[in-house]
């Protein structure tokens, strides 16, 4: 899968994130009509665990963006502390 | 969130695994539209965290309904060693 | 590093596992030491995420063992719901 | 269990940090002689997840700590990408 980069133009990457999440939209009705299938439970949850690996590679490159962009723009004009202690909230969230 | 169990009758817990795929599929869809509208990153993460969890638990409910029938029937057949590497191989999926 | 596989001898096995909790015991010791002499947050990061993943390989080694040993036992003394139901509890403590 | 705030002194936040690392090694050392000693898988696999969790503390202290501190210092000074970059590198080892 192609990585996002940081680097991106910001239109450029919000396309590739808007194409993940379609594709992920897409995988959770395939996984829907496998449950509805009654298919083998192993199956169903190697699908599972791709969906949760895609759905944190688009978090990552959320991360990436906000931190670089408004993270980094809080610091600069001086109010740094409150726009990290969200930063670590969430990244809280993705490592319990 | 009721807790799916599993000496719940198999088709009851079906369609409660339907029913939970169901909404996260429009969890996704709706993340979908908060990167569309340019929302604010933190609250795309948080949603994103949200639909991961959600997702684990349908993963859970699945394990415990799988090594319930599945794997427990192997054993019971003399056949538990190979049912017990696969179901080790997709917990590492999860784990990692 | 080495595959503990689970069709091991017992007794090999557990001196692997107990091999690998002592190499644990000396990178936690050098993390201390680390974060005494003010190294580089990012490389005590990184020594962190690798202590990690070193108890996740021990514990899923613990896992099979107990998959294959005890609960099997328990499902073929017609014990199997109980065993199962504390596995699962188990797994949600590492997959959560 | 008492919560590192990133607003702390930075000695006093060494500290328990140094405090906790050690809880660890002990912790570590204990659970080679419950392996030893041919205890419980179940109850092995419960203080190895609780390590794991003590890690991922002190590792989200380090990683705010590192934020505040040199992040936010490289982003002052006009150097903040490849800081990022690097802190990003960091937290995917958590996530994954």
């Amino acid at each position: 899968m192609e990585n996002l980069n940081e680097h991106m133009h910001p239109n450029e990457m919000n396309q590739k994130i808007l194409q993940r999440l379609k594709r992920i939209e897409g995988q959770v009705r395939g996984i829907h009509k496998m449950v509805e299938d009654d298919r083998y439970c192993v199956d169903v949850l190697i699908q599972i665990a791709a969906v949760r690996a895609a759905l944190d590679k688009v978090g990552l490159s959320l991360l990436e963006r906000h931190t670089h962009g408004c993270v980094q723009k809080a610091i600069k004009s001086g109010n740094g502390d409150p726009a990290i202690d969200e930063l670590m909230d969430v990244i809280k969230l993705f490592i319990k």
